[in-house]
């Protein structure tokens, strides 16, 4: 595995891989990887000639209260997870290098940006959106693979990958659960062993969200309040930020609205909560029944 | 020469050139092409396999109280202009193609593009950084080629390739002027004969000021009201945006600055006035002389 630190020679590197008509699968993660983040690298290593995979735990999407500092750093045991995947360049820049003095260059895509976790994290969304457009200008991945526990970073990125017209595909992965549902998060590691068990409350909910879907008869109004009243009645659960219905694309918020419009598509169920020192976030997409569908 | 209207059918095109080996130049404009524009188009092709030229009126730079529906349009006499000077591919995309329904990506450059013209068209930047980048992608030059009439925006676009890791070099070209001085603009279009012929004062004010601060004794703040007394001077003159001093870096207006901190260094004399209903810029380098150096 070929460690390259300066973005220059990623570039360089990546760009030699390109002229050779190779192909080139990028995993962009913060590190402390766990087994969501190795699924993405499975995939990438297994469709592409190369694969590339970044790890930077970048500033300018941590607000100023926010856990930057604290966020867990392994370099040397995901290095040996990388290597044991088989990738075959890892990229780990410095903040001095992708953010050198003088930068002044922000990527923003606006109203999807603002909603969910954007309401609760102002300037979030605009530092993935500007790291996730640098990397992919440095490593040129034929595809880019990111998981769908952060629905809404995809469906930005989906956004932006298309509107500054980048030459990559974007592959959405299902999210890694642990057995007992919860979502694999770098995050967890901040939980204690309490709170590592009230955050099954997390998937339970939407789960039992899901099932009042399936099951018809509730309306989305009642089944958001279900949300709410299940996450609120875990003690641990010291804040919920949002728990709701939400479009899949535009990722409005559905839940004032008549489910019937909703029959035959898709809706995604989405849920922020703080538990101790961790804001965690999941979500399910579900496929409301056809108006005959509704099971008995 | 290839004429290419779809976005999707320029990015293979250009994907199919870099594949071979060949470098690939590019002048972004909005047409209405005039001798300046012709001057980055033959260096383009000098220095470069393959040279696309774009000519795109970018929506997205224009505020709602500009002339973006008055701005010159004239693609059949460009096609000739552009075919005489051996361009190999000119892309010249609709904004349906650029900004398709749901667009929501913007890419800003903060601190640069709020000073000088960016004070008078807010949004102005915005626009011209988002299609930028979106070209830069789209037809992957080597070098990009942009004339330093728009010394602002070349700046602007520098940062931002820099920050944005965009693997295209970019190369700023000098003014090119009518013979009595007045920078050539596809806005000089909108100027009477009368207000032609007073839009001289520019270049004129611009030759003075540099007198002034080669020939020593002035401060900058004099120099200044020298630059803005002789536009306000021509009667055509309805309004002086700016005329000021600014660090050619930072775009730092430095008028009120001690002129012994920029001794042996360079200054931007710029300007921006309004003659009928063209907004008119120009401006000039000027290296300040050193201690010994002021002329008698």
């Amino acid at each position: 595995m070929e460690v390259i630190r300066v973005p220059g020679v990623m570039r360089q590197t990546a760009k030699g891989h390109l002229l050779r008509g190779r192909t080139i699968g990028f995993v962009p993660t913060m590190g402390a990887l766990h087994r969501g983040h190795l699924s993405l690298v499975s995939r990438c290593r297994e469709e592409n000639d190369v694969a590339v995979v970044s790890i930077f735990v970048n500033p300018a999407q941590f607000g100023p209260s926010e856990d930057y500092q604290a966020y867990p750093r392994d370099v040397e045991g995901d290095m040996e997870k990388l290597r044991a995947e088989g990738v075959d360049v890892l990229f780990i820049p410095d903040v001095d290098g992708m953010y050198p003095e003088g930068f002044a260059t922000y990527v923003e895509v606006e109203g999807l940006s603002e909603r969910l976790c954007g309401a609760f994290r102002p300037g979030h969304f605009r530092g993935v959106a500007t790291v996730v457009t640098k990397l992919l200008n440095i490593v040129r991945p034929t595809r880019a693979y990111f998981g769908l526990k952060d629905y809404q970073q995809a469906v930005i990125i989906r956004r932006l990958i298309a509107d500054l017209d980048i030459d990559t595909e974007m592959v959405g992965c299902p999210t890694v659960r642990e057995d007992d549902g919860l979502a694999m998060s770098s995050r967890n590691l901040y939980l204690s062993p309490a709170e590592r068990k009230a955050a099954t409350v997390i998937y339970r909910t939407l789960c039992q969200a899901e099932e009042a879907l399936l099951s018809g008869g509730k309306g989305f109004a009642e089944v958001r309040s279900l949300m709410e009243r299940g996450l609120a009645g875990e003690p641990l659960v010291k804040e919920v930020q949002y728990a709701s219905l939400f479009d899949p694309w535009t990722l409005a918020d559905i839940s004032s609205m008549d489910a019937n419009i909703y029959r035959g598509r898709t809706v995604l169920l989405a849920v922020a909560v703080v538990i101790g020192r961790a804001r965690l976030i999941d979500n399910k997409l579900v496929e409301v029944p056809g108006v005959d569908q509704v099971r008995p």
